[in-house]
């Protein structure tokens, strides 16, 4: 349960600690993660909240929670909810990550075949590796490395969630109608079936790419149409970003899950998925980058690049987060109270004026009232103007708070090999491994850089357009807001008598 | 001391009491406001809450409160500030008030002959009254009686406030510089000349018109710019109203207080104005209606509608300023505090994104470095927006506040008065005043009434331009306040790159 401290509450133990280098560690390469999440875990528990970043994120050991769970799950029980126990805006980086880093120790604890995903060593030592089927191609463009993307694209559009149920009614559940806008076929899944794929997308990918995680679960208040529409939107929000990655949308776990024709379909691709060896380190050997190979000192260069990169973009979007949230509470709460209490105070002094009796105020007196319901309805625009621009600024950087959480894994893993490449020598000289090896190693982890750099330059990309679009929304939306309430007094102003 | 804390905590006891009618109570006549306010004390502790409208208007003995006053006062000590000590937003209902319904009881008590005014019977009762030079005419206008207003009307410039200093030094005070329009020529007071006329004018009119009490004096921080800035402001506001009444502006207390020529005038004036007759109840044997006189079943009527209004509209003055506050507070304090973490949230974000090292997403940056700062920029503009409208809303509801706590006295000796005549016939039947005694009551009751509803319809028509210009103010302001922040942020809007 310490690497759940360590490497699970902690997303950013993993890749921060290996630069403490307790590589010469008793518990070996395999265990790395969990002896530096530990180890950071104790040293700096400040820090610890910090990358944390929400109080509650961690809510204590995970055997209740698995109960909740059990009622949406009726499948075999999978260990890989064994710490999922997240507050809302925080889900994505923690789960994402608590998963991934656990499997990145799965080799020693082999306790979670699941997603055990093969070590680095395998990749990097393999005296030859299978030409696999499967090819991930790689390119270098303008920016550098970079996927090559498919030449039609499509989306998938999550809708019409229903409630289903099964056992004669004793467990219900919610189904939702996938549609690929390139097919127009419909399939439906429930959230667990988002979570299987999820999973195995993180098992085979989760490597090379930050898979985020699916809206966190609920346990209560699962079939409230509030909670429904939150994780419809959400669940959409992750499918479109799986749809625009030319890696995942077209690797055939993804297809087959949106494209099964039948549930027959369905489970036999289910289980060839569960199957596949290409995971983990291992997604590595599909690719080929055309381009000549990196030095060692480049390779770690760009690696370091990457993590420093999203740590700070980890802590800048936390930020907003924070003060996000904060502004929604002060938007909802206090400040509409505020504009009606001041809109009723001058309704009320309204009514006490053409109570005087003396003559010819009652344009004044109608004024006044009037002002005063224009403050009653800025409070109602203030409290729910949050939903219209807020919200996506929020729902954007907790999409990219998922992303960010995988980072320290994926960095963690691309250091791992690197360690391995500088102790070659060493190795060589031990006659441990071959000249020749250690040829292929700093190739196969040439091949892991071209691999981030690819990555990061879709990441990027695709960061660009996002916050463009957001900020944008959220500012024009601002604009409306403050022109509407400035319209509205505008009109009260004008109701007074000129004297 | 519990008639302080019946009429002088409570404006509003002295007249709801004389409802409850315990005339006959053992204390006699001339003690009825104390019996009251004592009873109403006793009887019902929530409504006097409520009438007293803020908790901190009354903080125990004055005996301390002397002392501290005492720096700034070095002519004979004022009884009159027994009882101040009060809060900013109390300050005009507490003070006014409780001095004038304290005078209302001298005569049992003959405790301050400062501003014992003479008593009611006097009024009503004196076999013929002596016809004195002074007059104060009531005509009959469209909107009913009323004071003749002057053909030529004058305000009085208050400013360059300078520190002087006697006694070699050991004292210093503030003087103010005084300079009405009319004859251009500057005098010099301070501010316990001020206090010395405020003082007067309740004496002589406080049954007839409503004095509002001077800005509460300071007893820390007197020589800080901002306060004699801000005492300055009210002064003005306070000789403004005073220029603006009929009765006052033309009374030669107020005169001679604007037009002394030299120390000696000053001197003599002074003297003159504290031996005046001419005070209290027996103000109303200067006044002559050019209208018929009014039966005791009207007279009643007008009285308690007086009453039901000014009662209310302290109310609805109160519920203003509670919640003007409140909104004060906010804008001022944490409202801004998170514009400026948004502004700083988003532009820690752009120098994150410009650290990416991915080409072309300048603009993007540039952008919302902008974005943030405009955030910080409409931070600023909030924390100041209440000094240019709300300011001015606070107060103005702040002077009324201090007019309408003088009517509770007001209403009171008039309910008195009534109270009287009522048990007028009793009196002649006991004969222990004459037929003809009666009759003058009833006219001299009747010239009470007049007077009452021609302050009243000056007190509305200077509410009705009041409020119409203060709160058109607000409006305006605020409408140009939510203008400038949509046009800030079309602006920063504006740079964003359009994909």
């Amino acid at each position: 349960m310490a690497t759940k401290v360590g490497s699970g509450n902690d997303p950013w133990s993993a890749w921060s600690a290996s630069k403490s280098g307790n590589w010469e560690s008793s518990e070996g390469w395999g265990a790395q993660p969990e002896g530096a999440g530990a180890q950071r875990n104790t040293n700096t528990p400040n820090n610890w909240d910090t990358a944390f970043g929400h109080p509650q994120a961690y809510q204590g050991p995970a055997t209740g929670d698995d109960d909740d769970w059990d009622e949406d799950w009726d499948g075999p029980k999978s260990s890989s909810y064994f710490k999922d126990s997240e507050s809302a805006d925080a889900g994505g980086a923690q789960r994402g990550n608590s998963r991934a880093s656990s499997s990145s120790m799965k080799i020693p604890l082999n306790k979670f075949p699941g997603f055990a995903k093969p070590g680095t060593e395998q990749y990097l030592l393999a005296k030859q590796l299978a030409k696999p089927k499967e090819k991930i191609p790689i390119i270098v463009g303008d920016y550098g490395p970079m996927w090559v993307y498919p030449t039609s694209t499509f989306d998938c559009v999550v809708a019409d969630p229903r409630k289903g149920s099964k056992m004669y009614g004793l467990k219900s559940y919610i189904e939702y109608q996938l549609t690929p806008t390139n097919t127009n076929r419909s399939v439906n899944h429930r959230y667990k079936h988002f979570d299987w794929l999820y999973e195995r997308l993180l098992v085979k990918f989760g490597s090379a790419i930050p898979i985020p995680s699916l809206p966190d679960k609920q346990v209560t208040g699962r079939f409230e149409e509030e909670f429904i529409k939150m994780r419809m939107e959400r669940l959409q929000a992750w499918m479109t970003r799986m749809c625009r990655h030319p890696v995942i949308s077209e690797s055939e776990v993804f297809q087959q899950f949106l494209n099964f024709r039948d549930e027959k379909e369905w489970k036999t691709g289910k289980r060839k998925a569960e199957r596949d060896e290409l995971a983990g380190v291992m997604i590595f050997s599909t690719m080929e980058p055309e381009a000549p190979d990196l030095d060692l000192v480049e390779i770690e260069q760009k690696c370091e690049a990457v993590g420093k990169f999203t740590k700070a973009m980890d802590d800048g979007v936390k930020e907003l987060l924070t003060v996000g949230q904060e502004h929604w509470k002060r938007c909802t709460g206090p400040l509409p109270k505020e504009y009606q209490k001041i809109g009723k105070a001058l309704q009320s002094l309204a009514t006490v004026f053409s109570s005087s009796g003396y003559q010819g105020e009652t344009d004044l007196n109608d004024a006044i009232t009037e002002a005063g319901k224009t403050y009653e309805e800025i409070a109602s625009l203030v409290a729910e103007q949050p939903k219209k621009d807020l919200h996506f600024l929020m729902e954007c950087n907790h999409e990219y708070k998922g992303f960010l959480g995988c980072f320290p894994d994926i960095i963690g893993t691309h250091k791992g090999a690197i360690e391995k490449v500088k102790e070659s020598d060493k190795l060589v000289a031990t006659s441990k491994i071959t000249l020749q090896d250690k040829q292929n190693m700093v190739k196969r982890v040439s091949i892991m850089s071209y691999a981030l750099q690819a990555e990061m330059n879709h990441f990027h990309s695709n960061r660009i357009y996002d916050y463009n679009s957001v900020i944008r929304l959220y500012l024009e939306q601002q604009v409306q807001f403050y022109e509407t309430i400035a319209e509205k007094l505008r009109q009260a102003l004008s109701r007074f008598p000129v004297m």
